[in-house]
């Protein structure tokens, strides 16, 4: 007998008939003689719809009142799931952030989980009662509703998995599983059985965004065992987990890329100490996150090129920053880019395998790719390049790598 | 200075728009000096939504989770009410019935408040913090959410009004007022200014209801002065008080009636003891409510006929439970009509002046209008008549009894 967590997305209990089939879903481990937690997010677009409203009606942003009307969704959800399980003659009760409690800090909007009491869930899921439990929300010290930031239900999930020890976290969402790369571009690309906490971090936060990074550091920091899945369809899904679990060693296990780029070349710059200072000490006041940082001599000799990403929503926000420090900085001209995509190779093998950038700038130096950054991690290469060669560049480095469906 | 809680109904904020229309209406009350808490309904069709995704999730009914979701309609306008409040640049936050909390009785879906613990809310009052409330909800025994059945924030903010001691309890709803009979039928109906908790109570009852019946006797038992009144005008509404506080006194205040009623005729029952009783019983047993009920010799002169009234949606369960009791209780038919309506004269000031029930009798007299079955109370005499007689029988009778508006 295990224990397992299943947490529902938004297209999973998007209407009623999608709860009902979660229902099933849940239903089916039960059968196999499981104790099922489960979490749930809101009904697809309800969230967003609540987001609007509150956006509406008020000109100022209190967290507060934003986290008491935006996590009504997941409530509406619990309650029904609990009903459909109820209908399958399952024992089932919903619980709301505040009945567990999921204690939280204080930030609302963003909240943490500081600790989840789980005792008395625990003692009915020895019963076999299932609790259905409201994802994305806690309760702050002060006893107000939070929230835990978009697809802040992953995080409860993973939470709720650490504190109930279970086996297993199943996360059912639109996607079936954790892919080489995206298979919208690239038609070869293979669903994963197993990829290690590190490998999915580097993948969610490189833009091939299946679960939310928080809950991937939270599953890596309890060991909690993470399997992403479709509730639509029977195949097993991804299994994110500890890099022991993994038989089968790859160097490289996917490719991912990031269209939510844009750089900023700051040309002639003083060659001089202090000069990095100035320009991203004012852009971290502003809260601009800078990324790959690439500095390069000048043509002239005497002064440096200075060439950075930040989040395309993020471009005019960095440009009016700089040439607001125009004079403290000094520099010849500004070059923002919008146009550039970020290609990432991602694979634990690399840790004790040599060649792995070289065969990536090679590779793309063949398909007449320039590169405009490079920044490497222990587990990753990633490269920016100009967005028309997306899907090339993906492609070709799947194909390089091995990783390429057979048939 | 004075306390005053305002409740906001679902056409009163059945959208962003009338959400910050409520704000403007409570900042009015502000701008006056006085303290104001705010209890608001969910957005109109909201519940009804909620209700019906229930239905559609599960045959069975579980009341506890039920509550869960239909409570949430009234969290997302608590929230956005707030948030338009402090838009208003008026200090404003939200509280759900768990955070006060509302402690009710663990009936689900029809819970009575028990408690309401308003210290906290009281201080903030005081510094001028404007509470919005989430109405229709509170707590159980057991630490979950329970609803106060349909129309249950009017019953919320009168609860509130009177734990705040408040002076007054404005419920805007999409009437100005209490009428002296149905405008839509009567065109020369008056608003009254103002009418007392006992009338009030027998014009809801009687099908007039712009008030929950349950939060009117909650008004009369604690004193809390009601007003009635729209959100979409700026006229003064009806003041439901106590009878010392009706300066003008009238015989007879409204003219209401019912189209929620049937008439059942069980012929030529035996004319002995205990008869009633085996009719009565078992309709009592499958909590079907009996209202009017008249018994006359039949026309053998041993036997008699015996009619009653039930809700006309109890009719067809009526009938059946009569006729699998025929061999006990001893009839010779059952005749059932729904095409019935129940006119009711209401007045407080019956109780001192006679003549008001005989008026009535000859007036219909004089219509034509056949007198089915009679029963009053008293402040109120009821008749029993065809359903199609409904119009003339009000317009004659408002006539009457000297309602009509002038000019």
């Amino acid at each position: 007998m295990a224990r397992i967590v299943q947490k529902f997305g938004g297209t999973s209990v998007g209407d009623v008939g999608r709860i009902k089939n979660a229902a099933r879903r849940v239903k089916c481990e039960i059968d196999r003689g499981n104790q099922v937690a489960v979490v749930v997010s809101a009904m697809a677009g309800t969230t967003n719809q609540l987001i609007e409203w509150t956006r509406l009606t008020s000109r100022l942003h209190d967290a507060r009142e934003y986290d008491v009307v935006v996590c009504s969704g997941e409530q509406v959800t619990a309650g029904l799931l609990a009903l459909a399980l109820q209908d399958l003659e399952i024992d089932a009760r919903s619980w709301l952030g505040w009945q567990i409690p999921i204690r939280t800090d204080g930030v609302h909007g963003k909240a943490r989980i500081k600790a989840i009491e789980v005792e008395e869930m625990r003692r009915r899921l020895t019963r076999g009662q299932v609790p259905v439990v409201a994802g994305f929300q806690g309760v702050s010290p002060r006893g107000r509703i939070t929230t835990l930031g978009r697809g802040g239900s992953d995080t409860s999930a993973v939470a709720l998995a650490a504190a109930l020890e279970a086996d297993r976290c199943d996360i059912f969402t639109d996607v079936d599983g954790v892919y080489t790369s995206d298979p919208r571009i690239v038609a070869k690309a293979r669903k994963l059985s197993r990829i290690t906490y590190e490998e999915m971090l580097e993948m969610a936060s490189q833009g091939a965004s299946v679960l939310q990074t928080r809950s991937v550091e939270m599953a890596m920091n309890h060991r909690v065992r993470v399997q992403v899945l479709s509730s639509f369809t029977e195949a097993p899904g991804t299994l994110v987990v500890d890099e022991d679990e993994i038989v089968e060693k790859r160097v490289v296990s996917g490719i991912a890329y990031s269209r939510d780029e844009a750089k900023i070349t700051v040309q002639r710059v003083a060659d001089r100490p202090g000069v990095a200072a100035a320009i991203f000490g004012p852009l971290a006041d502003d809260a601009i996150n800078v990324d790959m940082i690439v500095q390069s001599a000048s043509d002239d000799g005497r002064t440096a090129d200075l060439t950075f990403t930040v989040a395309r929503t993020d471009l005019d926000r960095a440009v009016s920053v700089l040439e607001r420090g125009r004079n403290t900085i000094g520099f010849a001209a500004l070059k923002p880019d919008p146009d550039v995509v970020k290609i990432s190779v991602i694979g634990i093998g690399m840790r004790s395998h040599a060649g792995v950038a070289s065969r990536m700038f090679q590779t793309l130096a063949d398909k007449g790719i320039n590169i405009q950054v490079i920044s490497t991690s222990e587990i990753k290469v990633s490269v920016l390049i100009a967005a028309e060669y997306t899907e090339l560049a993906l492609r070709t480095l799947h194909t390089a790598y091995g990783l390429d469906a057979a048939g």
